[in-house]
């Protein structure tokens, strides 16, 4: 291979250190330890977050838990935390989260796993909440790179367990189920399972036992007291557990910007109720979550009432139907479901579709039918169409088009707030204050959430009448120490984003990202030229090709300049002994860019690449 | 130049046919004449969009009225709307749109001119509702085209003088202002210009009286009956035009979904009031539009209520305020507004600025503050930021975004509805009820909206009582003729999206965007190698070049095996004396690609390019 690579290599060797790009995040500097002495600002409704101080008395001897955030703060998704005390460790979830914007190119995000594999011989177990990809998403990354036992309630360790089959990592792991109210030790940390309501079955807070004391971790939850399947929350042990004494409450920020409660998942019911009632000689075809099996639970029932067939759509809607059927968290008459194939045997009007996309995402099923593009179903007048979901932030303008086109093809859509056809799965205010009240924790840190809803959520524990100097706002990398006496911040450990591109985990990062962001945008003039290996002179070319950048038959002139600048250059070079490439193409670079900026505006890249005969 | 570009070219005039690409709105076929005999639907609440019928008479020698929609249907921004009356034309707006995600490296959005430019002799001006750049933003580009007078409000022409200077184009055009109240004749088209309430000042609702009829467009309008200036909308006037009789409404339905009322401007004063009062210590940074006058009046009028001094930041909120200052749109007390250089002379709870960046723009000023990249102002502790403004939809996480990294700087940050920082300059559902029934239309017409605004728009005049037969709901391009006796939709005309990106207009479209969309998502693998020009071996290379792809120097054996597999089909095809480039380049291409996405699962574009020596 010729200079051409080694020069790339060099390039894109100064960003190789760090695999994560995580420009958004920043990082506590240092350790701090904070005196009691400093003052509380006078400010009311205030959080000093910058120099805050913790309730400290002095060190004393009494054991402490060492908490490191691994994700989930300052971040939607991606929920991994570490708590150790003495020489054992346990981890709480392991998810993934969803690239955003600036990630092109990237299917999922991944926690930086340095730390946990640092630590891998004190790993006890790894607990998990819930099968949200938020919080079990990366557990195959981690189990191809550790051994370590799996705890979670059957669902979760259902949908685990089809996940670990696809990756082929099945066989070397043990899951163990367990249930709500149970148990388990893991060295000197046992770890108590509470039953709470969310938007998918079998979710579970954990108390966390340690000698330092007793830490709380929600997970993701809500009240529901009317709730489809399993029955309301467990308050009574958040209450007990708050009158034996709680060191630390972790709860989830998701909803810690809105008011009031978040309504039960039966008022879902009422509105499904009505929209079939008065669909009578309409197809209803309903968007929603794969894993909202009590969504999808309420929906056959409804279809059952109303005499309809119910089919599903969307690979992982029938993945996760498949698995809630077999456990039996789904309860489905005789001769209801039938499959999307016969679709064609009933009239319409007995039909229910449940379909993916209700964030339309765009190879979605219902993006598909949106756009004409499902292989089995058309849509059009005499389709009543419900997204039943609320688009996730940055998610609003897809959600928007799919809506408009399905308009556009005579659907009638219900998609508004106002008809009630979704509710969330997270506390809002007035729960988040319950969950306070009860477990009544010495310390406060809230989770699950952007640095936003983590204010608030803070602010929400101090209206409640907590010290701010009790309560710690962290960030991906934060570690505490905490017991009886004293929280105090340590150094930040090894943490952030690894980015999974196909098969590839971690071999996309900042330069690659900076790349493809300015590809993207700008496209790319190439100019190809072959050189005598002995004068430097031109031999062959300079050939300008260019992608993304123009349409070429308009531009014939501004590429012919582009041709005849760099043929100035190179004979230049040669004519005075120049041959170091990295020079020849440095100036090639610099002056096509002024020359294209000037003509157009516009900076792509350009990739001089030269060869020698 | 060598085969390789004369390849690239036939590639890219493909698509070069269709400068604009508008794939996502819909075109009707052909014309439609519809009879007035079909049926209605049964249903209630329902718009029969498809197929639906006109009032329709049979067509008498009555003069009619023909409108094209050149923009502004299914999309929100670049407002422009044709209408013709035996020989005379008029444009009413002529506005830009925003690029969305999928318009990689667009700049901004114009209308496609070519209808406007068949038809230039006929035209005689071009009307302005506001100042807006989804109504005035594509001035310049059809200024440059064509010569055309252009009427407006002295805001809105003060702003599109500005524009055309800094195009060169200021001397080239009639800028005529109007007043609300004032009529000007075109022809045999009357344009009667009438006050209403929007987020700038200066903007009307225009009525355009024809022999065939009068057709009132409200432009972008809200009602507030207590507005910061100029008065409330002119019901009066739309009023005793409805009892005069309008053939049509073409009304505003960008909030066409929300019900209720928009409050009025004044309820943000009261919060503003609030929030100074309260924030003795603090620095205030207030975003909002630039556009957006009176809500700077009102900053204005608290700062100095406070005894703040008040400085601007953001280039395009200097110049708005210096039009607007010029104009007389803006009252400021003496010694008020201070020069951004002048910050460190005052203490900071003696300072309000006033910047831009309320959309979480990344290159605004206040982005830059966030993420400490701005010039001259440091944000932190200290600091009280309102965004007053609500995201415009797609833009909610970068919007998330620059509030969490306020959060993280230490500042408090106000951005919540509930707050009141902000109101919209739309109207309402109720609102738009009063002027449906004021101006008490023959046919409808809804504007302004994606097509779900547009279909509630119709909804609820159907719900005032309109027959569904004389709702038109149109897209980019519809044209439909109207008189007294019926209203028929004719042969769309050209019309759709023309992409600006830095100099060029209309030279990036499909087959570029589609280049930039791979090279973003997947980055790019080059295969250059140099042929003997006799028989067609290697003579150097192939070398490997990739950019946004992978960390080069972790896939050192991948790009070998890619070197190692180009070197094979190129060796196999000198020895089998196949020397055509095309197919050279697609065994390339075709393998490559197939070897990559079986090693890595991922798609870059491959770029064979061949040079003869």
């Amino acid at each position: 291979m010729t200079q051409t690579k080694s020069k790339k290599r060099a390039e894109e060797s100064k960003g190789a250190s760090s695999k994560a790009d995580n420009k958004k995040s920043y990082q506590p500097k240092r350790a701090k330890s904070y005196s009691s002495g400093s003052q509380k600002n006078g400010r009311t409704g205030h959080l000093k977050n910058r120099n805050r101080s913790y309730n400290n008395q002095k060190q004393t001897q009494s054991p402490s838990v060492k908490v490191s955030f691994l994700g989930g703060l300052n971040e939607i998704g991606k929920n991994i935390t570490m708590f150790e005390c003495n020489d054992d460790i346990i981890l709480v979830d392991c998810g993934m989260a969803f690239p955003d914007s600036e990630m092109l190119g990237v299917d999922l995000v991944i926690p930086d796993f340095t730390y946990v594999e640092q630590n891998q011989d004190r790993i006890k177990g790894i607990v998990l909440t819930h099968g949200h990809e938020d919080h079990i998403g990366a557990l195959p990354y981690l189990l191809s790179r550790i051994k370590v036992p799996i705890y979670g309630t059957a669902l979760t360790i259902g949908l685990v367990g089809n996940k670990l089959k696809e990756h082929n990592l099945f066989n070397q792991t043990t899951l163990n189920i367990v249930k709500p109210g149970d148990t388990v030790k893991f060295g000197c940390i046992s770890v108590e399972f509470i039953h709470v309501n969310h938007s998918i079955p079998d979710a579970v807070a954990v108390a966390i036992h340690t000698p330092g004391g007793t830490i709380v971790h929600t997970g993701d939850f809500k009240i529901d007291f009317t709730p489809i399947s399993g029955g309301m929350i467990d308050l009574s042990r958040f209450a007990r557990l708050g009158d034996e004494g709680v060191l630390a409450l972790m709860a989830d920020s998701t909803n810690a910007e809105r008011p009031g409660y978040t309504p039960t998942e039966q008022k879902v019911s009422d509105s499904f109720d009505n929209i079939f009632r008065r669909a009578v000689n309409q197809r209803i075809i309903i968007a929603t979550f794969a894993s909202n099996v009590n969504r999808v639970q309420q929906i056959i029932n409804c279809a059952y009432k109303y005499g309809r067939k119910v089919a599903f759509s969307g690979r992982s809607m029938v993945n996760y139907m498949a698995v809630a059927s077999e456990l039996g968290y789904l309860d489905v008459p005789e001769n209801v479901i039938i499959d999307l194939d016969m679709l064609s045997r009933y009239p319409s009007e007995k039909i229910v579709l449940v379909t993916t996309g209700s964030q339309g995402e765009p190879m979605s099923a219902l993006s598909r039918m949106a756009y004409s593009d499902h292989r089995k179903v058309v849509v059009g007048a005499g389709d009543l169409i419900v997204i039943s979901a609320n688009p996730i932030p940055g998610n609003e303008k897809t959600v928007g088009n799919v809506v408009d086109e399905l308009l556009k093809r005579g659907c009638e859509v219900v998609y508004e707030s106002m008809y009630e056809v979704h509710v969330s799965g997270h506390a809002c205010q007035e729960e988040l204050k319950i969950m306070h009240s009860l477990v009544k924790p010495k310390y406060f840190i809230p989770v699950h959430g952007e640095q936003k809803q983590l204010r608030k959520h803070a602010r929400l524990a101090e209206s409640l009448g907590m010290d701010s100097k009790n309560i710690f706002i962290g960030d991906v990398g934060s570690t505490i120490e905490l017991n009886k006496s004293y929280i105090k911040e340590l150094a930040p450990v090894t943490a952030g984003k690894v980015f999974v591109d196909g098969l590839g985990v971690g071999d996309v990062g900042s330069i690659v990202l900076r790349d493809r962001k300015h590809l993207g945008q700008d496209g790319l003039i190439i100019i190809v030229a072959s050189l005598d290996v002995y004068d430097g002179h031109v031999i062959s070319g300079p050939d300008i090709v260019s992608r993304g950048f123009v349409y070429v038959r308009e531009s014939e002139s501004l590429l012919e300049e582009v041709r005849q600048v760099s043929l100035n250059i190179l004979d230049d070079c040669a004519d005075n002994n120049i041959h170091e490439w990295g020079i020849i193409k440095n100036r090639i670079k610099d002056d096509i860019s002024k020359l294209i900026g000037m003509r157009t505006r516009r900076s792509p890249m350009i990739l001089p690449i030269l060869m020698e005969v």
